[in-house]
């Protein structure tokens, strides 16, 4: 009957196809597929540090992902470790309870103090704590209205044919039903387990532990995943904690005499060495296997989905390798490349973006083939705004070409540009020279002029580059950064730009934070946002909103006012520095320019919002806004009334995003004031807020707009691109010299910076 | 007896003394000394977001924590919902089994198809769920050796005098024995509750909801705290995300008109309005009252340790107003009066500057006897080094002052410097000019000589300042703070800079990342990190490891060696900037020079780690390195040896953190190739890795050193302090103008930059 029911509830589910159960998955991404799923649960994951009693939250959140999938239509089983700490708890208690009676009958209860606790047998723990375990986990999957099942199992179950049989057509039935099985060993007839010697080979796997078991149960019940939670993140190459230690993304079964097993883990019997060759054991009997972490809070909540669904967490088992490098390896490649790449002389940084511009009209009928491609796959599903994005036309690579041509002369003075020089004492020189920023980390869509431009900018300025582009534009991007490549290859560093595989997740790229200096998402504001809460650890240059305010002073000359406004709202109101905001001086209401500029934004079909001090100027008021924060991205706008200039700069530091503001005004003063006290990146005086822009700054190009006030701010070209180091040249000096009894003194004299590029005297 | 077990755990753990219940707790810190405490959970905390069953995470942990408080001997209680939500997933359980059962009976299970599930009367599910909900909790809380009682209460119990007593002798004698009661209202045996009318005034309070309930039981058991956990962060000023809204930090009842409630929460029957009643009433009663959210996963694990422990969770309900403002409206302040720093002329900043550096010798008796204070109370327990750090002489107020002045001289050309400047089309001209980042964080240990630096800093850069001093130096701080205000005032501008009280926590200084531009750390590299953690959002500036190298060449000069090697090791061990790694190149091993070395570290009892490839060249070698990334910070150092000033950079690169690193040679062509290629802040020839300080480079005095890559490097002085704007001054230009058949072309030429600082023209 419980059958019937839960079965009822797949309809609200997809089911999933069952697959034939040859191999194991190749890639994280297929783990999606995976139907029938072991979960298996360590004992440093099911109990709390100190060993006693549950880790009841984690317990709880786990069931909580095994319910949810089970709910998907897959079947999941459980492995779980718990009943000798549940055991343990309640003997405790028990023991406790008997001895303080005792104790109380026999000499009063003050002897309490010096009690004892005993030390308690494991198995006596398990046997006594599997029936509260296994009414924990009822419990808990009633909550999801989840059926479970208990399965106590023991060495001779596996080894004898006709009971490894029945416990499989047992479990079949109990997943047929719908119903979680959830699998422990049977510890009270047992032998105590002994450490080291739960796996005898590959062929040969004796149950003495949790994680053979789990591995031994997924390949007989021909499932396709087993998840192993432990408190560890997953598999090193050397012991967590060396010098150079690195988590393993993905584990061939050819790799394994690379790593270096450490000491055990602390908590439970299985050591890494273990879990590996079950998870090794299980690979070949044909079940993907990922070892993860269950106890980390940070993610305790969402491992074992995140893990179905293909993302980066502990380390995947895989038995094919794949082709190409793993990102970690372009990102070291674009590293040691992008080095050499900062040691040319800037001519030869010049000459390699040249290239590239020739290459872009050379090469054109390969780009714009490729492009056709995209656009056909494209015309589908993509708004017109994005195919037009997408598109490449002879003309748009002409333009490119020109553009890159106008970085390439400024790529000959932007790295090793002294910028500040120092006489600090006699024959001791500091030099403040600008230097690349190391590896950047470029994140666009569908736009696929973005990459010659950005790979451009990162080659004049020295800076490795790794990219990661829509999967709409997948042909033409990897024409386009062939082209790259060739051109770098000019000076033997093809590998200094680096295109990352559109199957990455930008959430993964977003970890690699001792490895990358600096990522800019160039996309809508939602990319932006994602980007920015995924970058722990990594700056991100940006710009999440664009609030911009068009200000009309009482001053305000009717003709620039219709024309400036019309262009910032109108031209390309998706665009992140149109006006959003239309603030008008009091005095202006119920004149001839008010009712122009309302009928020009009527006639462009611009839907007014009323700020509420305008909605009660008016008799009939258009809807008012919710919030005066709102970036439209539309032909929409907010209206507001201000009683001055300054409220009109007090209305932008409250409501604003900082990015672009205008006043429109013949008064110099006021105009003046307002460029003054304006606390924007980018503050305009009668023009339109779209030249926000490095094209139109005469940057050449640009890499993003930031409205972060640390480091780059409004739109970023070349210099945004750059750090500084410094380089003292000393003849022997020492700090000490320069103390109360020393012999020398500190000078600090400004020298002219006008000299040739620090590091380019002597390698030419 | 279960209360004798339980008693005796008390032995454990520290017991509480009890306190006079006689009024709330005026602070946060206060909240610590909270023996007993109710905790209410809201039917949005306890139950999943559809209604249907428990969250049985959040559950879990919330017991967790209250396990946990009780532990340190606190009396705890609960006030749950739950209930209804736990009988509706168990009710619903058995109508589908029984209509299952019926439609299987006479019609075939095809036809469950189109089976609906019935509504379920809410009284009728408390009934059905009450006893399981409190299994949950029983089995939950045995996990941590926690006894609980149930108690259903109802209106009743509250109005008859002798039914309260009774209940009140009965959780009295339930907390005497350590038992946490779990109370709910009896819903069975009570009307449905209508919302709204539950709280008819503050003097007569009735039970409908847990939030009057809790409140009610609170006073009634004479509870120091009442912790009450919805979904919501806490009180608005305003209905959240509206544009005004703003989290409410302390709640004083005094306030109440100053907010507007908005619709109810979405689930319960308590909205916020009653909610704050019941607070109220509870305060009235000397119960101090947290209102936090408990469905946060990001804090559910700690919300109601962090409560007691004080931080800023939630709205903290308190009678007594503290005297000054509280650290958001001291952050407004400082921005509203650092935009008018900002605008001053250069010179008005620099005469600031000058006038504090002349406070610091006029009133330097002040100051030192504020410093004595300090210091008198510091002597016990402050370790040397930190007693000499945290004193003041006349002599260091002097050095101070001539600082001050060298910042003075420079701040005249730093606000409005232009950049950068085009002209981007006729009559349309941009400018990149120099502005402040905003308001500054600066967080500084027992080392008050920072205080007047940094203030001169901020001040010369038109930055507002928060200064977070160490508690051992708040009286010298203070007064050097009303000195630093006594000189902005000349310019109307006091509130420029402002003190944070030593009661804030960094961590909540953290959160206001809306309000703060840049934190700079002054400290260790503990401080650092921690603020790093702690701020998100916010950008940190300066660096959490120095692990600087000096590489001896095979070219070097044996005198200079000697010299560096020991000025940068011995000088001041503790530095960031100090020597961890001693390089040498390999033909140098067994050299005179070699041996004269190690002599010089041996004198200085410098205790020497050997890397690998140095261990294996010696017979007798000092103890291996764990690892070549250490910061000793002490006499110690690594000593590793490199076959080529090549594998020195490529040793720094792997090992190093990119701070300072040095090359000792005669070779000038070696030089300028390790200076060239070495990807550190700072790199230095033939000097002491001891240069790299913001004095010594000629700065005047430093925020600090920065190891990002991003903004600033190295160093960082006045210039690190300052970001840009691009203002652009136009007659009417539209981008519409530059289009393929605009009227306009651009010009882009460069212009130069010598000019009157920008905003300066017209305001003099």
């Amino acid at each position: 009957m419980l059958g019937l029911i839960n079965n009822q509830k797949k309809k609200y589910f997809p089911v999933l196809q069952g697959r034939a159960h040859s191999s194991s998955f190749a890639h994280r991404s297929e783990l999606r597929q995976a139907k029938r799923i072991v979960v298996k649960l360590g004992s440093a994951v099911v109990t709390r540090g100190d060993e006693c009693g549950l880790a009841l939250g984690r317990l709880a959140s786990i069931v909580e992902q095994v319910a949810m999938l089970q709910n998907q239509g897959r079947e999941m089983m459980i492995v779980t470790s718990g009943a000798v700490a549940f055991g343990k708890q309640r003997l405790r208690h028990e023991i406790l309870l008997s001895q303080s009676v005792r104790q109380a009958l026999h000499s009063g209860h003050n002897q309490l103090k010096d009690m004892s606790l005993p030390v308690l047998e494991a198995r006596a723990c398990a046997a006594a704590g599997q029936s509260g375990l296994m009414a924990l986990y009822e419990a808990m999957f009633t909550q999801y209205s989840t059926c479970t099942a208990q399965v106590l199992v023991t060495n001779l179950d596996f080894h004898d044919d006709q009971k490894r049989q029945n416990l499989n057509s047992t479990l079949q039935e109990l997943l047929r039903m719908n119903i979680v099985p959830i699998i422990n060993t049977n510890d009270a007839v047992v032998p105590p387990p002994e450490p080291n010697s739960d796996l005898q080979g590959v062929n040969v796997i004796s149950i003495k532990d949790n994680d053979s078991l789990a591995a031994r149960l997924a390949v007989e019940m021909k499932a396709d995943l087993l998840v192993a939670l432990s408190d560890v993140e997953g598999l090193y190459n050397s012991p967590p904690g060396t010098d150079d230690a690195k988590l393993i993304d993905i584990f061939y079964p050819g790799d394994q005499q690379s790593i270096t097993y450490g000491t055990k883990s602390r908590v439970g019997i299985g050591g890494m060495e273990a879990k590996v060759k079950a998870a090794l054991w299980a690979l070949q009997g044909g079940t993907s296997v990922v070892i993860a972490n269950g106890t980390n809070p940070k993610v305790t909540g969402h491992v074992i989905t995140d893990i179905v669904e293909g993302k980066k967490v502990g380390t995947f088992f895989s038995e094919i390798k794949p082709a190409g490098p793993s990102v970690e390896e372009q990102t070291e490649m674009a590293r040691s490349f992008g080095r050499t790449l900062a040691s040319l002389h800037p001519v030869q940084r010049s000459e390699i973006i040249c290239h590239l511009a020739d290459l872009l009209t050379e090469r054109k009928e390969d780009i714009l083939a490729a492009n056709k491609m995209d656009m056909d796959l494209a015309v589908r599903h993509l708004p017109p705004a994005m195919l037009k994005r997408l598109s490449l036309s002879p003309a748009k690579l002409n333009s490119l070409a020109v553009g890159l041509r106008q970085i390439a002369v400024a790529a000959q003075d932007s790295v090793g540009r002294v910028v500040r020089r120092t006489r600090v004492a006699h024959d001791l020189e500091l030099e403040q020279i600008t230097v690349p920023i190391g590896v950047l980390l470029v994140i666009f869509e569908a736009r696929p002029d973005c990459l010659p431009q950005v790979s451009a900018l990162a080659i004049a300025s020295g800076n490795a580059l790794l990219l990661k582009g829509g999967k709409e534009a997948a042909n033409t991007n990897r024409v386009l950064h062939q082209l790259t490549q060739e051109a770098l290859s000019m000076h033997g560093i093809r590998e200094a730009v680096q295109m990352v595989s559109t199957r990455e997740e930008v959430e993964d790229l977003c970890r690699l934070d001792k490895m990358i200096d600096l990522i800019i998402p160039r996309g809508s504001s939602q990319l932006v946002r994602a980007i920015q809460q995924a970058a722990k650890g990594i700056p991100v240059l940006g710009h999440s909103e664009g609030i911009c305010h068009v200000y009309v002073d009482a001053d305000a000359s009717v003709d620039k006012v219709i024309k400036i406004v019309r262009d910032s709202k109108c031209g390309y109101p998706a665009a992140c520095n149109a006006m959003e905001t239309l603030l008008i001086h009091r005095d202006i209401l119920r004149t001839p320019m008010f009712d122009q500029i309302i009928d020009m934004l009527r006639n462009e079909q611009v839907k007014i919002h009323a700020g509420p001090r305008f909605a009660s100027y008016l008799t009939f008021s258009p809807s008012e806004v919710t919030s005066m924060r709102t970036e439209y991205g539309d032909l929409e706008c907010c209206m507001e009334v201000v009683d001055s200039m300054e409220e009109a700069v007090e209305h932008m530091h409250k409501y604003g995003s900082s990015h672009t503001d205008v006043i429109i005004t013949e008064n110099e003063d006021t105009a003046e004031k307002f460029l003054q006290q304006l606390d924007s990146a980018c503050v305009f005086w009668n023009a339109s807020s779209r030249f926000a822009d490095g094209y139109r700054f005469g940057l050449g190009a640009e890499v993003g707009i930031s409205t972060a006030r640390i480091h780059a701010r409004g739109p970023v070209g070349l210099e945004g691109l750059l750090t500084t180091k410094w380089v003292l040249r000393g003849d022997g000096h020492t700090v000490a010299d320069f103390s109360e009894h020393g012999t020398m003194k500190y000078l600090h004299e400004n020298l002219p910076v006008g000299q040739p590029l620090a590091g380019q005297r002597d390698s030419n």
